[in-house]
């Protein structure tokens, strides 16, 4: 940060951001990479880029958080809701096909948790009616998907566009921050335009234009030289960040599976198609009474976990216009999901400290 | 910065973030500030404030950045472009009322170069036909409007919504950063849920709600608080910055209006109900021919100046939906205006330089 700030090229799109976006493509097999101000602007800017206009429909999980569904809302869409997996939080994509209709125009598929959704599936019902698939991958930095030909793909490279945070509850962090990942090359110019303002600057600077001016809608998507320098200093360490939050993730998973199994609490299930980026270690309660009531023992323990999301379907924002099913395992999850501490600068001792307490809870 | 990353928070909305905000509303009689991540994005929350729908007609100058426009095509406004003044190229205020139809929703009046518009008058017709005023203010920090009763009030003080900027270009600065001032309270609540993300979160914070979920429409707008640390140093820094910047505008001004004068080269003009906050020092060539060669000529001695802006009403993305009459002032300040080097950190003997090479270029 203090090089950024000593260069004197502070505002976007500088020497911290372009390393960033190239190591990104270098390192995961994404295509064109552009950093945002946030997650929630990534997906902003894929809604222009699908040109969603108002009466479009696009098919997204319920179960997530709101700024999935706020990116598309903002263009006026007509959001249609998944249910999530009986085995996992992640939408369910065999009921994918069955909510699709003449108006529908994209599939977003949310990696809950960092674990993939089954990307062969979703991509074969999108080639199959002409959609695109924006992957919401905020929390799937560095996690992988397995396909049917065994390859390991990066998550975030399989759709047409795909959205990162660097949120500070996130793997890799810059405070807020985000990235829009575009796959499919013909947007590929389109959000270069719309990442600066909705001018031709980008085209300006390489010589391609002799002016730059207004040529399309657009925002002010670029983060600051100095949240892209603070993004850097994370890329460099991710293989020590990453080590250590699967260390965490695996400490809970192996000394807390063989006692509140039992008890009916439910652990995170990772499907073969997907890996574990650590992203986040959670408990399923058997139902919200026992969640509220794990959380405020917890809590008088000085100890905070924390659940989430309440289920947009049945938000107050949304619910009057939801026309759609019962989604039932978003419910659930909506009242019964846990999240452990899981972060980089959690010590042996205060997990230690976490899990006796569960141990405490169930006697 | 250091002190905010040690502190482990680092996503928007903490310590820093308020710490600015609460400045603001204290130093310039300001209602309501949400730091934003842009000007930008600013803008574009006082467009959802408003309410703005696909028809509304919004009154702005077409010589402006493209954000002032776009803030608002982006909820499908219809833009209706005023003229430049003749003596400024601020958007005429004489011209406003003939511009208002059934249909116009809001005023967005720009402070180009931080000088006021003539803020009485602009409120005056807002208030007879009903309609909103936002303050561009992007470029008006710690500039004044003197009005008919002899008060000084603070740009970005006196519309309904005002918006600043505090990109590297700006007097204060934070990389890309900017505020949305709210100085009608009918609008504080809603622009605290818009700002995060559509949630009611801030109530969840204050105790006035038991958890928080999806009530509105909404983005991420909020930096980070690295982007809110930086620029409350900068706020510490203000007096000293704004004086240095005085020290450069008013040399520019005493040593360049006795030479080139008579090339017919125009100064800044400052309205009587203005204030100078020394943003941007420029100068207005006779014409396109003469701009272009002093900016060749300067450039042949590595000095960067540049121009600026294109007129919007005819840009490549909004010529063939602009129905209105020409606008020959925005014209001629978009083929005559250059601005000079102007940042703290120019020295003495640099801005000689640029100063001597204009009048060696007048012979």
């Amino acid at each position: 940060m203090q090089e950024a700030a000593d260069s004197g090229k502070i505002s976007g799109n500088g020497m911290f951001t372009k390393k960033c976006q190239n190591w990104f493509e270098k390192s995961y097999g994404f295509g064109k990479c552009l950093l945002t101000t946030s997650c929630t602007d990534a997906l902003e800017m894929a809604a222009i880029l699908l040109d969603i206009q108002p009466g479009d429909e696009v098919i997204l999980p319920s179960y997530t958080f709101v700024s999935t569904a706020n990116a598309f809302a903002l263009r006026g869409a007509k959001l249609i809701f998944a249910d999530s997996r009986k085995d996992h939080p992640g939408m369910d994509e065999s009921s994918i096909e069955a909510l699709i209709s003449s108006k529908t125009k994209a599939i977003v598929p949310v990696h809950y948790a960092g674990v993939a959704c089954d990307m062969d599936l979703i991509m074969d019902i999108a080639n199959k009616y002409g959609l695109f698939v924006v992957e919401d991958a905020a929390q799937a930095i560095d996690s992988f998907y397995i396909g049917r030909d065994k390859k390991k793909r990066a998550l975030g490279s399989m759709g047409h566009l795909a959205a990162f945070s660097f949120h500070e509850t996130k793997n890799i962090i810059s405070g807020e921050g985000g990235m829009l990942v575009i796959n499919d090359m013909q947007f590929a110019h389109r959000a270069e335009i719309i990442w600066e303002k909705g001018t031709n600057r980008s085209s300006f600077f390489r010589g391609e234009v002799d002016k730059y001016g207004w040529v399309d809608i657009g925002s002010s998507f670029l983060p600051s030289e100095i949240i892209s320098a603070f993004l850097w200093s994370q890329l460099e360490n991710i293989q020590d960040i990453q080590v250590r939050r699967k260390s965490i993730w695996n400490k809970y998973y192996s000394t807390l599976i063989p006692i509140i199994g039992e008890y009916g609490i439910k652990m995170p299930f990772i499907p073969k198609h997907a890996t574990n980026n650590a992203h986040m270690f959670y408990l399923l309660a058997k139902d919200k009474n026992q969640r509220d009531e794990i959380i405020d023992f917890l809590k008088s323990l000085e100890i905070h976990v924390v659940f989430h999301y309440l289920s947009l379907h049945k938000s107050p924002y949304y619910a009057d216009k939801y026309d759609g099913n019962d989604l039932p395992n978003t419910d659930f999850y909506s009242q019964s999901l846990i999240r452990l501490p899981l972060y980089y600068e959690l010590d042996e001792e205060s997990q230690e400290r976490v899990i006796n307490s569960i141990i405490t809870f169930f006697g």
